[in-house]
């Protein structure tokens, strides 16, 4: 399996937001939309071996994580509108204490960034795509890999002390630095040629 | 020079489209716009060395080309919404037979597909991306490049023929299909790699 942790540092969790306004009021949310395309979408599939966290940071109701997952994943189309639309579907819902299914292959709960983190070090290897990292053409991907990524920004002094602590690989993707939708495409094309060999 | 050409075959050239609706009434000129992203966008500033043209070639104006380019572009913002209204902009600006400036960096002009071809073919070498090319990472880019594309549909008959009059290198980026902006995120990752050496 692999996995995509996005932060969203100002991304509104209230789902109080105009779907015109994605990029604005909704606090660059258009950034982790865009990696919901990068994560899942082939020419003529889905990627069913992705599950993507996208946590949201800003506002009243921070934090809150949207999680989605592929294999299980229905209506999702490409265009960053439709995808958003989804995403405040999730926002809206109730949350308690327990995570809630929106609609199919997309969850929403109250987990923090940190929250997410301490999951998935346990059943993941973590690796943070840094500039000042490895190449990732010479790093051998384990079975069960998590990457972690900011939005926009890069993660917080907080953030990173909590990735750091999982011991991660640090991997870089070229010699320029990239949106982090952009990272995930080439991540994930690195991995598809891994796997074919 | 780094140049991409994208049919889009049914996207609107009139302009007589909604921003709320690109990815349907405006026959998907959402693919489109994402390829604007792709070709442009890096983490802190916009690619100067890259040219992308758009064709539309769907309803009665039709052909159009957008042409974009990066060392003049200005107000070009990631989200599909902004690139989109950008785009109706240059749609809606008269054109006459000589191509016309719609906002800095962004031209209009009534060229088809095979007039951009034509015209490429002159001052650039052409790179057809399809499966069954050779793998990218054994290619040595030549110093003017135009890689050419068709949105979510493979190029016609008629267009691949006038693309493969012009001998080009067949490309391909990895054992799987990606979407056409995904692609050029491949592309110019391995650009920038070839251009680090």
């Amino acid at each position: 399996m692999i996995r995509f942790v996005v932060a969203g540092h100002r991304a509104i969790a209230s789902g109080d937001f105009k779907l015109d306004d994605i990029a604005g009021g909704a606090g660059r949310l258009d950034v982790l939309v865009r990696c919901v395309n990068s994560a899942f979408f082939l020419s003529h599939s889905i990627r069913t071996d992705v599950e993507l966290y996208l946590i949201l940071q800003g506002g009243e109701d921070a934090p809150k994580t949207v999680r989605f997952v592929g294999s299980e994943l229905r209506y999702l189309n490409p265009d960053e509108r439709s995808t958003a639309s989804l995403i405040r579907n999730a926002l809206l819902k109730k949350t308690g204490t327990c995570e809630a299914r929106s609609s199919p292959g997309i969850y929403v709960s109250k987990d923090s960034f940190f929250d997410v983190i301490d999951k998935l070090k346990q059943i993941s290897s973590i690796v943070y795509l840094k500039e000042d990292g490895n190449d990732v053409r010479e790093y051998e991907f384990p079975e069960n890999v998590t990457f972690v990524l900011g939005d926009d920004k890069d993660l917080t002094a907080e953030e990173e002390n909590a990735v750091m602590s999982c011991s991660p690989s640090k991997i870089c993707l070229g010699p320029i630095s990239l949106h982090a939708d952009h990272c995930m495409i080439v991540v994930l094309n690195e991995l598809d040629r891994s796997n074919a060999v």
